[in-house]
């Protein structure tokens, strides 16, 4: 009586075992309305996912949805249990796209605790986790690596050796997923909104997005919502007040996906984002904030046994209140240019000629 | 020329009279894309509404649509006939759901005067009605009671006798509708995000739901328009400047979904909103204004030929800037704690042992 | 290297030649969740565009999106060629629906310049264009001709000679299209909220709509990516602030839908926007104001062959912050009243008795 028994609190640093398995609550059918609610909330504009008819000549029964709302999805549901009290997301490794998703499918997530290890300020310590999103079907839609930094509940509390995971610098060429029955020979570039395909993309190329989008806090809200994420940071304008940000944060995620939909321009035949080789939410977001971003290629691949489709991989930087036509990134004493919110390096496909 | 003979203006006290009928306008068909939305807009999290896949374990044909956006759905049809011209909402009576509604159903709405009483100062009056939405099929998807507070045109108008119904004062469980079909025995309580049933539950149990979520203005207006509500306090900010709050009140409703939403962290198995017996909104909220929200078990019953699903009856409270950990309700004076805006009293449907 | 030869700045005036032909990018599949979203972001209450069972009774296979959203897709795939660096949106003709728009439906779009006038400044020229939308069947959903100011890139640029295309003043009633199969003697006035027909409006008669609603940044935006619409002006509050407004401006499109959805009350079963015959987006709106309307009725139309549907040329002005029971419009000497943002002359479907 009078307690706070049946309340959900989250795990906390010490709550974690190496090994531990999670099958996270809320499993979600996506629909043909987010699909669109993609679209509204952050303007994208890849055919692929806005037209089923473009779809279809690729060989897909209908337009998947946006790659990154997939992540969104699996990423919200392991909040509750993973990262209700992180600190901090530190970042992402091993992290690939399966089969794409469909209006109609529902996903679920699992994710197994792979690595544990203690601040030496014993108030905290790092989680390193394995997520996987699947289907109705149990095929794998997002497999990936996270890391975060948990408080302690109690800083006495005991804790294990630590277990430091390995994981690789970046996603290899060939363990990409390519869409089953995925043909590209019937890939319309006036759809696309681009003529530049992957040969014509060079390592080392820079391309500004030019364009830019004013964040909103109902904006971030709506769709953090949407992905049924909980962290509290995003929601609560009265708590934030006390914050020494003052104010709500808005989802790293929605950066990320503001992003992706200003790359259009420069990488709009980009159509599939199959990998993230690593990332860094360098700096938070609020509303007001207006978003720019650039990108530079990193590396081209081709994929075994494809002559239709190859690999571009790709950082895309984003700032805050900042133009992009000079390249803020990391200063040569290696640390940010103030403005930059985002640092993502990702694998792109790309039709090829 | 020149009139505004086609505008509607809604109806005054002195319109109604007893007995009369109305078929409101604009029927709805609700769809995926209203399920969406109602995770977007407030962030639920129940897994009847979010999975078709959990849906079906139970024995229907797919996710329902939440029970709250029925309620808004129906009850956004009726202001432009009976509360266009209301100063309050009084209360609920009777209220009880009934088919769940599917992505496809049809929704429209008809309501009955039931009962009419000038006030003292003949400057308004109470208007009560029976509303009832049904679906395409005629099957009632929603039957309840509700009476406000409605202006007179003109104080000289003459009005009958007064006519005072009675309404029960609470639903009895035995008329809780369960839905054809549904079969708990596959119930998740993983996927559902709880392991507490409804054998877990106490009367006079409180729950602390610790989460809170920050009202936006864009967020309560686009809910209302949503609804198609037609209640201008809700969007016009030029008028609302020389109202005694000075701003657009949020459509009460949308506090009630936020409050369920909340909810979901400790009342996560209360799959279903069977009915209300009533509620109160205590004062208006506004863009701004963070919602945190508290329940207590009121009642638990069994349902009749059922061993697989229970009722619990719950009263939820819901605060604008005031955590809701010391319990805030109503003080010992009978008066209710300053941060209080709804008070809601309603039975939940939740899986048996 | 370093370079921005994979962005796209959009076509300047010197870009342009008579004739020249555009398929723009990106095809969008409307669905369910773009008829909900125009509900949610406008309020819009016109049963034949919210109920599968009412347009199933007037002979169509279910509801249709809503004319308006189809301009606004359309229009918003012209953006990236033809108006990136337009200076103004000057006008449009002969604007006429074709095949209307269900869900599922994949729109194209194409567009030719009709005629291309520099201004005497040389600093930037009109530009007309014809643009068609196309279902993915090749059917006409909308056909419409706009001419906009485009800057140049270069003052000194050549130019051809001046070509300047006839416009029709209006579509003549005999254009207008009615979909095939649409018979209106199962018209529900009950359901669609008016007992006004066709034969109840007369020229010069004006409707007040009396109600009104607030438009928010966050809603401008979402409805303008919806669209992906590319126009810079609406998303970037940082580069806002040194323009002569000091804030981004709100989609003039997204006036129009508000003006259309306030003017169901008065105009509830003109159930379809038929043609445009001219309209001025008078002054910019932004987040803030309160955009109310009237209309006033120009003129009635039988249509050929039809005695069941009537066409209603009708003008709707909209304005910020100021109520329209004095028809704010043209003053005497040929100039706006300062509250109009938006005068727009169009035909309406409506059924005969």
């Amino acid at each position: 009586m009078g307690t706070r028994s049946k309340t959900e609190t989250g795990n906390f640093f010490e709550d974690f075992t190496v090994g531990q398995a999670f099958a996270h609550a809320t499993p979600r059918t996506l629909t043909e309305a987010d699909a669109a609610l993609n679209v509204g909330l952050y303007g994208s504009r890849f055919a692929i996912n806005s037209s089923d008819e473009f779809a279809r000549r690729l060989g897909l029964p209908r337009a998947p949805l946006d790659d990154l709302m997939v992540f969104h999805v699996v990423s919200g549901k392991t909040v509750n249990d993973i990262s209700l009290n992180a600190v901090a997301n530190l970042g992402y490794a091993e992290f690939r796209w399966g089969v794409p998703v469909y209006p109609g499918d529902t996903l679920s997530v699992r994710s197994t605790v792979l690595g544990l290890r203690e601040n030496s300020n014993r108030e905290s310590g790092v989680v390193w986790v394995r997520s996987i999103g699947t289907n109705q079907k149990g095929e794998t839609v997002l497999d990936y690596g996270r890391w975060v930094m948990a408080h302690k509940r109690d800083r006495a509390a005991a804790v294990g050796a630590p277990v430091v995971p390995k994981t690789a610098a970046a996603v290899s060429p060939a363990e990409l997923f390519v869409p089953a029955g995925l043909a590209l020979a019937g890939y319309d570039d006036g759809a696309a909104g681009s003529a530049h395909r992957w040969e014509d993309y060079e390592p080392g190329e820079r391309i500004d997005h030019v364009s830019a989008m004013t964040l909103e806090d109902s904006d971030h809200m709506f769709s953090t919502r949407l992905y049924q994420n909980t962290a509290r940071v995003h929601f609560n304008a009265h708590t934030a007040k006390s914050t020494r940000f003052g104010r709500r944060l808005a989802y790293g995620g929605h950066v990320i996906s503001l992003a992706r939909a200003l790359s259009f321009n420069g990488l709009a035949n980009g159509f599939r984002v199959a990998a993230i080789n690593g990332g860094s939410h360098v700096a938070p977001t609020f509303g007001g904030d207006t978003i720019y971003a650039w990108s530079e290629v990193l590396e081209k691949a081709a994929l075994p046994g494809r002559t239709d489709v190859g690999a571009l991989r790709v950082r895309t930087v984003a700032t805050k209140d900042c133009p992009c036509g000079d390249w803020p990134g990391k200063t040569p004493d290696g640390r940010y240019h103030p403005a930059v919110v985002l640092d993502l390096d990702y694998w792109l496909l790309m039709p090829r000629r």
